[in-house]
Formats: structure tokens, sequence, C-alpha cells
């Protein structure tokens, strides 16, 4: 499903932009999987309650670091929000596979996320981001095109968490 | 004003954790305003609107950094609950001034500071520490000291928030 920005006009997200978010993520493509994990054990780090969004991990005595349902979430999470932001100047739109974006609007709402656990998500994305990838590559602008994205997500998200307008 | 633990019994808090944090805060003491101060700019760098819980920054257009209302409040904030760690063993419970407890838990209910909010504050103090200290003072114990007591400051805050039972 395609999302445009809250303007209803195409996404602003310039090419230096689109170029950094391109080069860092060519990097963690590979490791998406131990990267993604290291994303949700920050937020968790964070934010610890945030566990209690998850159906998997509400009931399970597993712990955080080992739990196979956490590390295949990491995972399609942190891919997701890469994928989107690599197309984002490409299709000016938050593109991700279709009813996705329906999908998560609904179970975030559903499951409460406030715009705290946004922003907690945010920065714990940033952070791990800037583990990820080389010390040299790391840089204001490259903070600032993966939050920019990153926005841009959570914003076409919140979209679908509001309640259908009744007739 | 004193606050026993939830459990009503007093808080349980080790020579060895007190010993930490004595000797973390002794260090830290004479530098509080800027250390108070980069607790309080790490809260917003994780969570950007939590500065609208704060009236002196809802309506200022001050930068964040500049503002002397927010070095004000943070540095009194740090020291306050520095003082409250370093309190804990020797009275077995949390004291901080009197009426303190009692505003606090009124105003962050009033500000609708959630569950989130505190988790926050809790990784900005403890990542502002690690970094207000000699990295060869910080340590896994360390960290545990700081955030229990943090914990046990927190719980006497929530206790304050809670709506006085009507009869």
């Amino acid at each position: 499903m395609a999302f445009a920005s809250a303007s209803n006009g195409a996404v602003r997200f310039t090419e230096e932009q689109e170029a950094l978010v391109l080069k860092s993520w060519a990097i963690m493509k590979d490791d998406s999987a131990n990267i993604g994990h290291r994303f949700f054990l920050k937020i968790f780090e964070v934010a610890p309650s945030a566990r209690h969004l998850f159906s998997f991990l509400r009931n399970s005595d597993v712990p955080l670091e080992k739990n196979p349902n956490l590390k295949k979430h990491a995972m399609a999470v942190f891919v997701m929000t890469c994928e989107a932001a690599a197309q984002l100047r490409k299709t000016g739109r938050v593109t991700v596979r279709d009813t996705t974006i329906k999908r998560l609007g609904s179970t975030h709402f559903k499951n409460g996320v406030s715009d705290t656990h946004f922003e907690v998500a945010r920065f714990a994305l940033l952070e791990t981001i800037k583990d990820g990838i080389p010390a040299s590559m790391w840089s204001p602008e490259m903070k600032n095109a993966w939050g920019e994205a990153y926005e841009h997500l959570v914003a076409a998200i919140k979209e679908g968490m509001k309640p259908v307008a009744l007739l």
C-alpha cells in the first residue's frame, strides 16, 4: 500500500538523504537478523514495559534475548522499516506490501501504542544504525536521513490507526 | 516526606549499593548543574514530545539547550534524585523535603506522565551517570544500584499520583 505524507503531497526526501539511506542499508542488509534484534532489545532497554505490547512476549517466560519469536518479528520490522526508507524518494510515498500498513495501523491502535513508544523506537533505531555501520559513515546528516524516513513511516502507521469515520 | 516501599516494609538497598551510589554521587555533586542538564537533554533526545509536559517549555521558543528554566529545573530534579538515592539505605525510606513528594505526585498526575515516561527518564539518568563518572567506575553493579534507587523514587511519586479515595 502506498501512503502519502500528512499534507497529501508527495513525501519530501532529498537525493542526498536517499543516497545516505541506500549506502548504509546496503551495509546492514546481510546482517538484518542481528541488527533487527539489537534494535528491539534497545527498545526494551529504554522502555521495558513495551514488552507487554507484544502478545508473543506477554505470555512467555523465555528471556527477551533468547525469544525466537522476537528475533523473527524484529527482523521483519527492521527490514520493512529500511526498505520503506530506501524506496521513499523513488516512489514519493511510504511503500510497504499490500494490506500491511492497514494491519500495522490497526495492531498498533489495538495495543495502545503511544506517541512516546514511537519516539522510543525512533531513538532505538537510530542508535542501532549508528552501531550497525562503520563509525566513519555515521554523521548528523545520516541520522537526519533515517530519522526523517522513520517519521514518514510512523505518519503512515498513525494514519492507519485512526478509527474509520462512521457515516 | 518519608515514603516506604510498595510492600510497606523498609526499602531494600544493600550496603554495597549504597557505597556505589555515594562514591559516584561524590564525584558528580560539584557538577550537578551540567550533569542534570545533560540528563534532561537526553530525556528529550529519546522522547521529544516530553517537552510538552513542562509548562515552561510549552510556551517557550528558546531552544532546549539554552532555556534557563530547564537548566534550573533539571539541576533541582537531578540533585533530588541523587540525594534520595544517597539517603535510601540510612533511612530505609525515599526521603525528600517535606511536601515535595506530594507535589511531585500531583504534578506528574496532572500532566499525564506515563509509565513509559518514567522509563525513558530512568534510561536517560543511567546513561547520564555513566558519562558523568570515570569509565573505570561504571559497572553492571553501579547501573543496578542507581536503577534500584530510581525505582524506589518512582514508586513514591506514583503513590502520590493516586487520586485520594473519596469516602
